[in-house]
């Protein structure tokens, strides 16, 4: 992704756009599921950002120990959170891994409302945006080891308390698509 | 996978999402671009449904005459126009074609929130989803000679007034982005 | 495509092709390569099913350590087995991954003739094949540590006894393609 | 593909096949559906072979006007038709296209049981595999106008006497599966 | 895309690599076959350029009506022609399809070395790589109606005079490799 | 890839390249980065043959830790060192994996000019091209603990001297890149 010369037209569109609709930032995640650090984040970049749009990360991948819910029910979690929590100011984008990193930011500049800010504390991330010109911000931080999708996987399928690591309406969500016997199911479990 | 059907598990699923987050129903379209016969369509949907699913059909495709803007400047389109008009039960999906008709409702599934009905007029889309188990609803009717994408496309190729036929943030998005040079030149016309 | 569902029309559908052509059952196994534990367990499915479709899993592998044969190679062997044993009520098919589990049990549906009941033992294939609305049955036992495809693989690789570990056709094919070299070739062993 | 020395080994290695379990040909048709043409076809071919693998090609598409059923309904009519006629000298193959002729070869090569003739007229078929190498025979001929794929298509839209035109069991089948309805839902007719 | 800022690193990047080695401009053509205006391109961009990429797109299709040559074979010819003619300064690289728009520069920059100035003609080329901020200019001219492929495909298909239209080599390529039986038989002619 | 006879056609087309453009060799290596023993191969492989194919393999990698480079930066690093060296019969060619061996062979050959002779030690590229019936050489040995793409990208990392292991051309690739920047960061290193 190097070029040598500011194009002048894309500058222009993208001035334009934030003038007209306000400007946008992105953050991605796989919400495997949405937890407790992840609303950390999102509250922070909501209300620092005029837009943000939510990237669901390996959209395509459901049903497999690591990946146990599928895009739409990562959606689902997402939006009943973010509208329970009177948050409106966001769009979710659902994301396929792509397989080359080096089409990766094409990919997401594709299915997400233009965007000029990109938050990420991961390495890759934060390089291949950045190789393609995007302004970084770091992504705030929560207590990583009290919230994780993998504690939170961990825990439903050993049948520890889960719930209190993510958001009321997850919970139920997981409830309500019989999460808890899948997770269990996939991992070849009783 | 949420169909009201034979299995009690998924019935009994579908059921609790429900009863939860309210009905969910679905409607796709290319949305290229969003036009006032869309928006016809998508305001008497989302009047009668809890919550409106509107998945951005084609997704991948954005640059060719018939499919000039990308997913995401098309989920711009439709969440600004909606935001104005202070529609809020709705969320926005895009999908990707699969190429192999046997695998796009699983496809669908996996993109969207549960959804238990579906909104078109299309005979295939409503065979796919009739075959799938899902309630199939007519769309609502509209002014198809007035109101279709290619006649707005045509008009903008050819320097005609379209900006009447679609949203005034639609315009705008379209302007914004430098979008009448872009179905120009890909036209490869002046 | 074919549950006993809520949806009426495909419910008469494989009520129709039930009455028909019988009820068909689906299993489905990688065989690398087929050995007597498969053996087993067909014998004892398709004893008991009208029509019996044996599904090749990961029927796009080949050449590598723990999927050394192609899937033509596969349908060889099960294909002249069956025939040598006089089991005449069975169908062959090559699936291929599909890389993302919520479209798996749609691409089984559209590649094998019409079925209604699933045999496995495997959680991940049970779970989903259950969130689809299909019968499950227990797939018949057999000794696993004396019959595995790594068993065999691991004993073709290091010069031990393999042939009594599959059926006699098996090894005759394995020898006629070069497969015991082939094997060997893959590991990068002598 | 052009290459310049006879492989001993791959040589040996068919005919040892060839001495164990006799001489494979193939044949590849779409079968949309199986009709009383295609079946001179079969019945000569597997007359005058040891063992005739079947090739459905275009195996992923259904659904479309010219592709109504799946692979499976196809391979389900090829099974019933043969069984019924004591035809058994056969194996069934779904083939997906590729979509890059310089692998299509490869790509049957890999899923069907090994085989050393092609019967085809098609000029690429022919041209594709006698570039790898394969003995090339024509396929018998018989009636093109009256017996082909698109004349029962456009007879099962347009409410015409097709019956005539497939095998018993093939009208059977489509009858079962709601076929009919099936075709003229996806041309968007009533 | 449109970005808003001025990648600093990346552009002393390019800087860099443009110090060290010298400016890169890129063309891409079919080359179905490599005929007398492409040289007439090839000839005036390489002079005017320090180095030259030629991508050969689509580089995935052959044994086609309109794409009858491999990729390698493609290559091939444009090697050999610029060897005989003693020009140096260039880099061959074979692109595949990438089947939408929104990621295609992504790939041609992964695949290229990095290079700043493209050349082209075609309005949506022109638009994409405009969009990523690349320096376009216009492709020399040649005269268009006597040199196109499809008028030499059409002439070899015809058995018309079509070697006067090559360069002396391309010829002496499409017959080595039987080229002109190939797009005979590919296009079911005798 | 069994086939039973010689195809003398395909077999007189090679003759006839052969005898016009010279015999073509192919090596195949990842190249992340070049390294002196990569060089030491080229070298003699270059100096044995008339021509020399160098392909580049999983090209669609970059950004990855064992793959930190895209195909277009392996492919100036080869093509500069190579033009420093006064090494001038080569062609390099980007190949991107295909993920089933069966086909891989296939698509070698439709990417690189018509070949012969295949350099290699890997025992299974070895047996793919042994299979498909091409003439095999040993890959000239080097000092593999010295030079390796592993110790050279680990060094990058460490910050250890790794220039002495890559030609010079690379190096000043790889810091006119960012080179170790990049390998730093998609390690999450600092």
């Amino acid at each position: 992704m190097t070029k040598e010369s500011f194009n002048l037209d894309a500058d222009k569109g993208i001035m334009a756009t934030k003038r007209v609709f306000g400007e946008h930032s992105l953050m991605i995640g796989r919400f495997q599921p949405l937890h407790n650090g992840h609303m950390e984040v999102i509250r922070k970049c909501a209300a620092e950002s005029e837009n943000l749009t939510i990237g669901i990360g390996s959209a395509q991948l459901s049903h497999e120990v690591d990946n146990p819910f599928t895009a739409g029910e990562r959606y689902l979690m997402i939006n009943e959170v973010l509208k329970a929590e009177r948050i409106s100011n966001y769009c979710i984008v659902p994301i396929e891994d792509i397989n080359r990193y080096s089409l990766w930011v094409a990919q997401v500049e594709s299915l997400s409302p233009p965007f000029s800010i990109v938050y990420s504390n991961n390495p890759l991330t934060r390089r291949l945006f950045s190789e393609a010109g995007y302004e970084l911000r770091d992504s705030p931080l929560y207590n990583r080891e009290m919230y994780s999708g993998t504690v939170v996987r961990k825990k439903i399928l050993e049948g520890e308390e889960w719930r209190k690591l993510v958001p009321k309406k997850v919970a139920e969500i997981i409830d309500s698509i019989d999460g808890v016997r899948r997770v269990r199911d996939i991992s070849g479990g009783d």
